[in-house]
């Protein structure tokens, strides 16, 4: 068999990603900004495509780009570009209902949308070791999933089209209460001169623990580093759809409601183009204390 | 060297621990209820007193209390027993503050306090192998240490007596906070008909992973077992002494503040008997959703 | 000059509305539950007609619904029936984003929306003496207040169609927040043994003091009367079009945000159907004490 | 009679209100900085003494001080001067718990400590024409009563010594979130071009009107004025009051407890010895729109 795939969106995310796809398959890429599909085309031996339409005559086409808005500018040059049974796989972390009403559009247009974003941050997408929180059938998901492992370690069926994009917002969610919840706690024993390496320590060993705790914020705050792989204004961005999806699901969130606007906020007082883990600076500044070693 | 040790408080945690240095050390045990003491030292060899005061007499007391209000009580009892170099570890969910003023005051009495509290729940206790998190002077630290690592797998100093109490708070602050926000998400997603189970897989390798996510929702919420090893109502006790600390601290936590309030809710809700991963379910009701597996 | 109006939706709000409407006016009526158009006009001599495209053909066209998915649900009807130049006033408290793009779909079908939801309650609707909050061009406004003030003692324009729907969504956010606040405070007075009556009457010569500690604590909650005149369940979907408001603004409003999910809260534990002040029982029931006069 | 008072703490509040008494009583004053008492003097014929003890030799002796910690450090004094059977009647915007804790130790010593905080700022000060929350025996009030007449207009008694400071701390929490929430909701809508001032005189005609929508947003933010006579600073301490309040009565309040911590980082960011007011600067930043007339 001789599936062929396209991969539309080559930022940090998808330029290693349809990487893997190109080590695997015949693979053409575009990208809005031309020269990167280019350069992928050297690296990779992928093939650079001119236009959307020419990118949507495979077997499966991929996206991942920053919005659920972009993706949905793509749909009519896709659909009129689409070859019989076109499977769209988009990786993007997206808005579940909006990718829901697209899928429908999408539908009576013989073309299927199915969700799969990702987690594992830039270093998962480099190693191929990313873990996939798929939404569609479970049928065409058996179809995509050789695709699927040239990228991924894990591929997990979460629901129908929307659930993947409901799941990583809420994953993403919990990302952004942990680093916030965690930043004030060590910023409130910092400023009482309390060691927070040390603190740091033993929570890790305790029952607040999480990935905030083990290895954001030893990585990232106490090294001063904050370097900007996942930016505090696209979190910011995570944390609106996930209330989005707590408001459909009539589900009263105040913890996540609440925390939504904080980020927000952050993202305005730091930057929103700060790596997500400065939005500690703003807790430090109110606490008017570091979260460093001692 | 013959050290000699006593253990006040022989709870859930206590009784394990003074087990395990009964087994290294001549150890005296007291309880408010004498049954649990005689229980005691007939499992371990240790030795029941009568009273407080005798339980003084001894080169390092240890005391493991619901609340620093129970340990302070304690205190002119064993100011009136204490022998010469006492040094009282005390091993309670205790307040920084109340225990600093506490140390002064016994400090002008020749004992010497520090705080102990320790993480690792019920079952590293039974094992011996539980984290302290220790305030107090370093050399002190050194003095104790044989006998804490009697039931600790890990020591780390975190800063003056208090600092101990301090992050602990803010450990089980942060254990909260996670919790109630997984359980949002959680009991969101449910009410969309998303896989819950297959969502906390997909989590649990992404960024919003916690101890919550990997460990006590699967094994607590998911099964519907909710089993009592630590109880809400503790939990909201611990959840106010963090933001005691984040006030003295003069830190701003809008988040453990909001939170401290909605974990008293769901004690009162839910019942402060009940575990603590039992305030799922007061989420649940709100959203009209089960956080369980489909 | 001889205006026709029509008036459709004969709730709590839009019955005596279109009675004063009547009073002035040659007014047809609609409603989608026919009896009440025929009491209508049994009642105040409007003329009850029997679909929405016949209530188009008039000069001014009012609505007066639940929400505004209502208000679109009806616009192809209106488009088929409407008279050249028809101006549709719609009174609902409604969302500002969705009443924008009807507006435009209804601007190229020849008919302009304008929003003007009301404030002052039933009562003030029996009386004719509301508040207009009018959103849409200044000329319109002139055009159609000889109407708007058979019903209103007040009309003044906020802006462009949907700032009406905006500031009636704050204007109901900031209700909401003023009686939870004010209940979590009373409740917490009451629990202490504070004469509620008596600080309700300090707090009325105070700088706390709000139209909910003036009249609707002590005429809806002292009282335990809790009359339904306006839903917990609408206040709480209005709360959620602030939180709309604030997003697309872009403004973080972590307090308004949080309360949002508390309104839903509580409607979710109180009843949808009771009236909005007995979110105060909630309260109550957290504080373990009750907010009535000693 | 001859009723001697005296009046400890001669600030903003306390300089017009000791000047009311002396036109009525015989009145000494004393102030730290002894300037200020000397000027009063001369102003209003009071008697300016050296020392708290010689203040203390009166039949009711007045304190208007900053914190209840200011207030207890004079106690030692005051009981060291103190004429039979004094009454004490603090002023202070104070801590209910440590003020009941100070009434205690001073009744054990012949003086009787009763709280009666004020509101209606520097303008009813000067007007004599304040609001006196009493908390403190029945039969004491009408002993002092013609004394607090001197610069009150009204007089209300909510409970036992204690009371009238819980219920001063709640009405100041509540000004702070209806100050907090009608910026948000303000900034909001300015944030989408609405006409803020039209915005207000609707809503100041509907349910979501308050003191701080009528009076303080209209005079202080709309003018951009901000006119420093009720310090953040000090807004930020009586929330905190406010929040001790209710923890004391164990009443959850999710939204004072968060609002505790958003209105001491707005004292951080936007600067402790602004106006109370001021905080909307900091919502104004984070919606990137001004709240004003259009």
């Amino acid at each position: 068999m001789n599936v062929t795939v396209s991969f539309l969106g080559l930022g940090a995310m998808g330029y290693p990603m349809a990487g893997h796809l190109a080590r695997k398959f015949d693979t053409l890429v575009w990208n809005r900004t031309r020269e990167k599909a280019i350069a992928h085309e050297a690296e990779f031996g992928s093939r650079a495509v001119n236009s959307v339409a020419e990118a949507a005559d495979v077997d499966i086409l991929f996206t991942c780009l920053p919005t659920t808005a972009d993706v949905a500018s793509l749909a009519p040059e896709i659909v009129s570009g689409a070859r019989e049974g076109l499977v769209w796989v988009d990786c993007t972390s997206g808005d579940p209902g909006k990718s829901r009403e697209l899928a429908e559009w999408l539908s009576r247009r013989g073309v299927e949308l199915v969700d799969a974003p990702v987690s594992g941050g830039t270093v998962g997408a480099q190693k191929g070791a990313l873990t996939v929180m798929y939404g569609g059938a479970e049928a065409t998901m058996e179809e995509v999933r050789p695709a699927l492992e040239a990228f991924a370690a894990k591929v997990v069926r979460v629901g129908d089209v929307g659930a993947g994009h409901a799941v990583k917002a809420i994953n993403n969610a919990l990302l952004a209460v942990n680093l916030w919840s965690a930043s004030e706690g060590l910023a409130a024993l910092a400023a009482l001169g309390v060691d927070v390496g040390a603190a740091l320590d033993v929570i890790n060993a305790s029952s607040g623990r999480s990935n905030v705790t083990e290895n954001l914020i030893p990585q990232r705050v106490l090294t001063r580093e904050f370097p900007a792989t996942f930016k505090l204004g696209l979190l910011a961005k995570d944390a609106g759809l996930a209330l989005d999806v707590a408001r459909e699901a009539k589900a009263p969130t105040p913890l996540l409601a609440m925390l939504e606007s904080l980020v927000r906020a952050a993202a305005r007082d730091i930057g929103p183009d700060e790596d997500h883990t400065a939005l500690a600076k703003l807790l430090e500044r109110w606490a008017g204390a570091q979260i460093k070693s001692s």
